[in-house]
């Protein structure tokens, strides 16, 4: 057996308790809480050493950012640990019933998944909130975080784990890949044996290996090419205003959009105030031929390539479309099945436009940035799934559970 | 591209037009019923050239009894395509919503999948079948059936796309790949720019080449180790005819059992009860050292390996077991998760083992050959899914759909 082998069997045995474990979840949350608090100044002294050798390797302030643990972040992770803590159990829910004919009485309850593999980059805080989650759904968790954060990652983990035991559930219900190697990331997409279920955090380069090389169920999350339309009807400063918001409140998270497309009818009239509001953040507009001639040569020509990546910064690729079939073909072509938005004032056209874009959340006249689970009411989000099995869009806790049949009867045969 | 990418990006253009499509759906269904119908003659013309070439390659009778169509079976198919016309629409329900404090109204609604694959060995029914729950669930479904069936699907796709042509839909709503190479099947498998969900439908060894090959979201079905547990205090009359029923009314199907435990305090009362039942269908045994004691040397050893395979036949496997819980952790060690029963009169037995036994579906005092969507009140089903992700269980039309977030504002930012 290799070393992944081994943690994907102690993680199903510690699964078989935990399906059942009930409120002794919640006690094992509240010991992590407390553990990460008591154990602030060790963690923090691992995270010196991740922020020391991130220095060396030449990290991006913005990353070593990311990276970076206080006395602050700590509390906010152990704050985060006893929000999923207070949450009502996800697990043993009755969804439906019936009796049938014969007699047999049928219910669907949810389940725990098992165990849940989670890969993720950069921040040492997934390591405690991802794992409350997976806890919290009833299953063994095996997180794999990136090399950058390793000491800080161990370190929580450690606390983790002996919290997890002090309660009296196996201290397996939680493990962390310390080989942070490529070999072990692809180990651990195979694990079939083991994994119920594969959740990659991370940037489209993640997401596209974990396509490649997955041999185990996977929960798609995070790329977001996300766009505004702007209607023929549209309330043109409402225009201006969310998408100023859409790309300029946080650029770098998936909800944040990469491409504006103006109907030509109002593009004389909207694509000025837009770069105005835009103007406000110095937002680098990649444009049309069209969106060009209203604009001039401050905006870069767009490529074909602009309409397809998510550049995560300040920068906004904008097309000047016939109509709204048009903007429909656009986002058929180009989306992630993310989030889009429409701004319009014609029921009919809001109407089209919610029926026939095809991703996880699809607006009207509000900003993209809505797709979270917090602000859709889930609570504590795992990650935004971009693909259309199990769960689409954001996931919490009931999006981390399965389901069984219990079916009771008195002989029946068939 | 290669055909199978034309056939996707075909198929991908088709499903916008499904998403759509409303009683449309219906309308095609009802003119592939009636052309299955008319067409009989030229599908079973079909069908005699694979009758032919399977008899050549030695194909044995019951495989050839599968792959048989005549007027009876025809009419069947056309009749299935009929039920799934008349079942509710999947698609456009709300499944929940609500208005946040900021003014955003949220729902949720079953949206289709988009385009599904299904790769599938032996019976030609299967063609209209998938097809047609795929079509009314909104989805475009690119087929794939054994190469023993090929003149016979192809056939029945042909008749299918005309009669989806003649309402107005697109032709492509439903395609058939006509390369029967295991190249081919990988290459579905992989065709992750157009393919929202993979379903295999098919032995142990197709799903093997799945769970290695695809690199699109897949739904796993079919493969049922599946157990009966005779505990301590069951009514022992009720055990034997409980496992002649899961054993024998169908054994090659994936709800018939395949091993029975039986608690060591009954085993000396149950085991030759067992046997008389068994006896009328010379049901062959092979049992454990102790149920070799009791039931003699008519029971074959029992190997490691009888333990973990699908017999789906007339074999059954046996083990004495010292209690419930070892009961409870052979059936974690062995069980595929798809149906297993206690036999018991003990209240808290019954509870436990619903409560600890993680498969799809879970059963106290029946046989396990009720996990079949019809009888659980789905509809026509599409497959029993094994994993634990989206659909576990039988699947229906519902197990089909999507969902997305509709998102209405007028103006809101974050």
């Amino acid at each position: 057996m290799t070393v992944l082998e081994q943690m994907g069997a102690n993680a199903k045995q510690a699964a078989r308790v935990l399906m059942n474990a009930g409120s002794k979840k919640d006690e094992a949350l509240l010991a992590i809480a407390k553990a990460l608090r008591d154990n602030a100044q060790a963690i923090i002294a691992a995270n010196k050493i991740d922020l020391d050798n991130g220095r060396a390797a030449g990290l991006t302030d913005s990353l070593l950012d990311r990276l970076k643990l206080d006395d602050g972040r700590i509390e906010g992770m152990a704050q985060g640990v006893e929000q999923v803590a207070s949450q009502p159990d996800p697990i043993g829910k009755i969804i439906e019933g019936r009796t049938l004919k014969n007699g047999l009485m049928i219910e669907k309850i949810t389940v725990p998944m098992g165990v849940i593999g989670i890969i993720y980059e950069a921040r040492p805080n997934v390591t405690s909130d991802a794992a409350a989650l997976c806890l919290k759904a009833g299953s063994a968790v095996i997180l794999r975080g990136g090399k950058e954060a390793i000491h800080s990652n161990t370190a929580i983990m450690d606390v983790m784990r002996d919290a997890i035991a002090s309660v009296g559930l196996p201290r397996d219900c939680a493990a962390l890949v310390t080989d942070t190697t490529r070999q072990s990331a692809t180990e651990l997409m195979q694990l079939s044996d083991y994994l119920d279920v594969l959740i990659p955090r991370g940037g489209a380069g993640l997401i596209k290996s974990v396509v490649e090389n997955a041999k185990v169920p996977v929960i798609e999350t995070g790329v977001g090419n996300c766009h505004v339309y702007v209607d023929e009807s549209a309330d043109i400063a409402m225009a201006a205003e969310i998408i100023f918001n859409a790309k300029t409140s946080r650029p770098s998270v998936c909800n944040a959009i990469e491409t504006v497309l103006v109907h030509q009818a109002v593009a004389e009239k909207a694509l000025p105030a837009i770069k105005a509001a835009l103007d406000k953040k110095h937002v680098e507009i990649r444009g049309c031929d069209k969106t060009r001639a209203i604009l001039g040569d401050c905006v870069v020509p767009a490529t074909e390539n602009d309409y397809a990546v998510e550049f995560l910064d300040y920068i906004l690729a904008v097309k000047v479309v016939d109509s709204l079939d048009d903007a429909l073909d656009h986002i058929a072509k180009y989306s992630t099945g993310h989030s889009e938005s429409i701004i319009t004032n014609d029921y009919n056209a809001a109407n089209k436009f919610t029926s026939c874009v095809d991703s996880a959340a699809v607006y009207v006249n509000a900003s993209t940035r809505f797709t979270d689970g917090g602000e859709f009411g889930l609570g504590a989000e795992i990650g935004i799934s971009t693909q259309k099995l199990h769960a689409r869009g954001p996931m919490g806790l009931n999006e981390l559970t399965s389901m069984k049949f219990i079916i009771r009867g008195n002989g029946q045969i068939r």
